[in-house]
C-alpha cells in the first residue's frame, strides 16, 4: 500500500486528531480481518490465500508508520491533558495492533506448513480460540472509538476465557503428540499458532488498558484474572 | 519494589530528561539480568531461584509505570524536535523492555515445569541462544545511552544470528521428540522457552530501530535480513 502524501495545508487540531483515530481504527480492523482470514485459510488449507495474508501484513506496518508520522505532527503543537493522552495512547495502541497483524500473518505462514501433513482434528479448536480473539480485537477497537471504558474493562476481563481455551488446546495437542509421533511436527506448529492467538488476546488487553489511561488519566488498573496455565502443565 | 514519591520541586527539563533516560537504562539492565538469571536457573534446576525471578518481574513493570508518569510530566512542557523524540522513544523502548522482562520470567516459570522431568541435553543450546539475546539487550541499551546509531545498527543486523540458532534448536527438539514420546512435554516447554528468547531478540531490534528514529528523526530504516525459518520447517 502506498502511503498517501501528507497535505501541506494547515488543518485544525481536531481534524488531525480525528484523522489519527480513524487511521488507528482502520489499522485495528485490518488486523482483525487478517486474523479472521488466517483462521479461515487454516480450515480451507488454501496456500494461495495464505500467501496473500502474509503479503497484506505490510499494509498494517505502513499504517503504523503513518500513525507515527501523524503523532509527531500533532505532538509538535504542544497538546495538553486529554489531547496529550490521545497521542500517547495512539502510539501504544498502534504498536499493539502491529503485533496482532504479525501474529495473524504467522498463523497464515504456519498454515502452509500444516498443509504438508494430513489435516488435524484440532484445527476446529484453533478456529474457536481464534474467533474469540477476533471478537476481542473488534470489541476493544469499538471501545477505543467510543472512549467506552466499561466495554474496554469487559474485554480485559474476558481475556481469561481465551487463556482457559488455550490451556485446554495445549493439553489436547500434547496428548495427541504422545500418541502419534508423526503428528509431532504439525502439532508443534498448531501449538505456536494457538500461542499466537493467546498473545493477540494479551494485546487486546493492552489496548483496553490504554483506553482506561486515555479516558481516566490514570495508569493503575484493578488487578486482572489470568488463566493461562500452559507454562506449568 | 515501592515506587519513590515524585518530587514537587520544579527541576530543569534536562534533569528530568536525564532521569527518564536513567530509569529506562536501569529497566533495560534489570531485564537483561532477569534473562541471564533465568538461563542460569534452567541449568541449575533451582525452583526457589526461579520463583524469585518470577516475583522480580513486578519491579520491571513498576519501572515502566514510573517512566510513563515521567513521560507525561515531560510532555506537558511542550518539548520540540529531538526532545519530543526522546519522549516517544522512551515510551516505546520501555514497552519493549517490559516485554523482555515478561519473556525472561516465562523462561523461569517453564524451568520449574522442566524440573519435573529428567534433564534434557538441549538445555545447553537454550543457554547459548539466551546468552546471545542477553548480549543484544545489553548492547542495544548501551547504544541508547550513547545515542550510538552504528552500535544500534550492528545489534539489528546481529538478530539474524539468533534466528539461525533458534531455527537449529527448533529442528533438534522436533527430532528428539519424535524419537522419545516421554520427552514431548519437556521439549515443548523448551521450544517455547527458545521462542521467548527469539522474541527477546526481536524486541532488542525494535529498540535499535527506536534509537535510529531518536537520533536521525526518520522512521524508515534499511531492510534487514530475517533468518527465522522455524515456521516453515
Amino acid at each position: 500500500m502506498a502511503i498517501p502524501m501528507h497535505e501541506h495545508i494547515v488543518k485544525s487540531y481536531d481534524d488531525e486528531q480525528k484523522r489519527l483515530l480513524d487511521e488507528t481504527l482502520r489499522m485495528g480492523e485490518m488486523a482483525a480481518a487478517q486474523l479472521e482470514a488466517a483462521l479461515d485459510v487454516v480450515q480451507r488449507r488454501d496456500d494461495k490465500a495464505a500467501e496473500r495474508i502474509i503479503a497484506n501484513d505490510v499494509a498494517i506496518d505502513a499504517l503504523e508508520q503513518e500513525i507515527s508520522h501523524d503523532v509527531m505532527k500533532l505532538a509538535l503543537r504542544g497538546p495538553m491533558a486529554r489531547d496529550l493522552r490521545e497521542i500517547l495512547a495512539a502510539v501504544r495502541i498502534a504498536s499493539d495492533i502491529e503485533r496482532i497483524g504479525d501474529y495473524a500473518a504467522n498463523v497464515a505462514k504456519r498454515s502452509r506448513t500444516l498443509n504438508q501433513s494430513p489435516a488435524l482434528p484440532h484445527i476446529a479448536g484453533l478456529h474457536a480460540l481464534g474467533m474469540l480473539a477476533v471478537a476481542q480485537v473488534r470489541d476493544v477497537m469499538a471501545a477505543y472509538r467510543d472512549s467506552d471504558v466499561e466495554l474496554a474493562q469487559r474485554v480485559r476481563a474476558r481475556d481469561a476465557e481465551i487463556d482457559v481455551a488455550y490451556t485446554g488446546l495445549f493439553r489436547e495437542l500434547l496428548t495427541y503428540m504422545m500418541e502419534d509421533a508423526r503428528a509431532i511436527t504439525p502439532c508443534t506448529h498448531l501449538l505456536f499458532m494457538a500461542k499466537n492467538v493467546e498473545r493477540i488476546g494479551d494485546h487486546a488487553t493492552n489496548i483496553a488498558e490504554n483506553i482506561w489511561f486515555l479516558v481516566k488519566g490514570e495508569l493503575a488498573l484493578p488487578p486482572r484474572e489470568k488463566r493461562d496455565e500452559s507454562s506449568t502443565l
